[in-house]
């Protein structure tokens, strides 16, 4: 074998460069996504997206030889149309799971505790003592209960808070309910947090109808996809002062200019940032190396999402295995 | 045994008014502290100290016939100066746990996920995207490691941090290391939380020398009390860029107009609420239900910081029982 690996960071090409990769033929570079990459790529045959960067996905529809493309995302839909047959897709499945469920109790501290007010009071220097609520003693729904809710979850209990889990479909060996049960379990909870991803049934989960049976002064609190929250239902149910939210996801996202929702009353928004925080990046290094080893011998990818694995393997003289 | 209780809220009231407490001869009634108290208080046996309200001191030192006063504060040592000798003091230990624990998180979530700066973005309409630091992965001390302290230590585990132990004495049975090891630690600490009372050991505890000790971009956090952190050395190592530092006690306290913590960067403050959130209500009036029923029936109290305890008991025509 032989062509290119690139990788995004200099730690995983670092660890990537000596040994094994060597042998093999593979040469290991840097491809950071901070800008395009210059020259022919069709001797790359593992390629890493990198993370939230503005060139990331550049390269992709010139990668004519390329047999293996790592996500550092764990949605992949927007890379499916860039890339030839049979190439083997990867997500970043589980990458991000303790990033997002950390800013969720984030948002969720942030909200019950009031922390805008005080930036706000202390920016005009005011000493605002003024008692809040907790989260200690609250009733959490996470909605969408998958590996992210689960991280959320233990965090949550940690925190004193009684958590019900909600999820496509009944699991109640988990203590899972179902959505349909939904309706049933919203005028009793006081923070929902929507944590699915989009799809046909999420579009519009939590609407007018829905809003309307949470308790006044309920949290809604979105990380996962925009449009499972409807806007204009919640900003309506925020500007009245009935319920509360905190959003790191938003429908349009980003917000534009002069949006209701930067100056509603009750409403916290950060700019889609839950996922990337300081602990993905160890965490994605470690995984690409294991990766980009595993390609090199041969063996099976992690999280392949799309295309055949195991791979193209070496001692086969190049003959792809079908899965 | 005849004589008034006196009790912060409507609900513990109602729950004290029927039954139990009539039988004995005492009355209940409610004093919020939001006013003075009027009349005679010469009849009141039980006295509960309202949380943090204008007056609750107030009727202290006219509490002639007083057996058993109840702070909902865990410290107590205002109390003692306005007290007749005899007097059963109780305090409020342990009701604050989970309210202090839970704000220190959020404190340190504030700061590792820059949540005042999105305050400050959304303010002026502006997407921000940009990558913050995070809990998980980080090693944080925890000085002063008692109730509170195991209250907080749970929830950072449950966000994947790495927690060190630090009390006035090692304790290696629960994994706490002493004081005096302190030096030795600061520099592999990401984040430092100080959670101890106000003593003459722990007063200036984190101070210029010290705070040198903690490696550039640290977080030093206070929910003790505000002398225990040397506030010029936070300063300068928080104006200089080099440390950050969120506090929700302050020394002075309240922190004055045009003081220069109000306006140094990378300072995170709120005006000394981390004990008083929604969750302790409930708590408190389970636990003044509990005491004055306790009382009543010349059961021993809980929490006795000062004074007799057994009471005075009924069944022996009042006279007092010595510890």
């Amino acid at each position: 074998m032989s062509g290119r690996v690139l990788v995004p960071w200099e730690n995983v090409r670092d660890d990537l460069g000596g040994a094994e990769l060597a042998e093999t033929g593979l040469t290991v570079e840097v491809f950071s996504g901070d800008e395009p990459a210059a020259g022919d790529l069709g001797d790359v045959v593992f390629f890493t997206v990198p993370y939230d960067r503005p060139f990331g996905l550049e390269p992709v529809p010139r990668l004519s030889g390329v047999r293996v493309v790592q996500a550092l995302t764990a949605g992949y839909e927007h890379l499916l149309p860039l890339l030839p047959d049979g190439v083997t897709l990867c997500n970043a499945r589980g990458l991000h799971d303790a990033g997002t469920a950390e800013h969720a109790l984030a948002l969720i501290l942030a909200a019950q505790r009031e922390l805008p007010r005080w930036t706000r009071a202390q920016d005009a220097g005011r000493w605002d003592h003024t008692h809040t609520e907790s989260l200690a003693g609250s009733r959490v729904l996470i909605v969408g209960y998958g590996s992210i809710g689960a991280a959320l979850d233990s965090r949550l209990r940690a925190c004193e808070a009684d958590v019900i889990r909600v999820a496509r479909r009944a699991r109640p060996a988990e203590g899972v309910r179902a959505v349909s049960e939904l309706d049933a379990l919203l005028p009793a909870a006081d923070i929902v947090v929507l944590v699915t991803p989009l799809t046909e049934e999420t579009r519009g989960l939590l609407g007018t109808k829905r809003l309307a049976l949470l308790p006044d002064g309920a949290l809604v609190v979105n990380v996962g996809r925009g449009p499972v929250l409807g806007t204009p239902a919640m900003l309506a149910e925020a500007a009245s002062g009935r319920l509360r939210a905190a959003m790191d996801v938003t429908d349009p996202e980003p917000l534009p200019d002069g949006h209701p929702l930067w100056e509603c009353p009750g409403v916290i928004i950060t700019p889609h940032v839950a996922g990337g925080a300081a602990d993905f990046y160890p965490k994605a290094a470690a995984f690409i190396t294991a990766q980009a080893r595993a390609f090199a011998a041969g063996k099976p990818l992690r999280n392949v999402v799309s295309g055949p694995n195991p791979l193209y393997r070496t001692d086969r003289g190049g003959s792809p295995v079908t899965r």
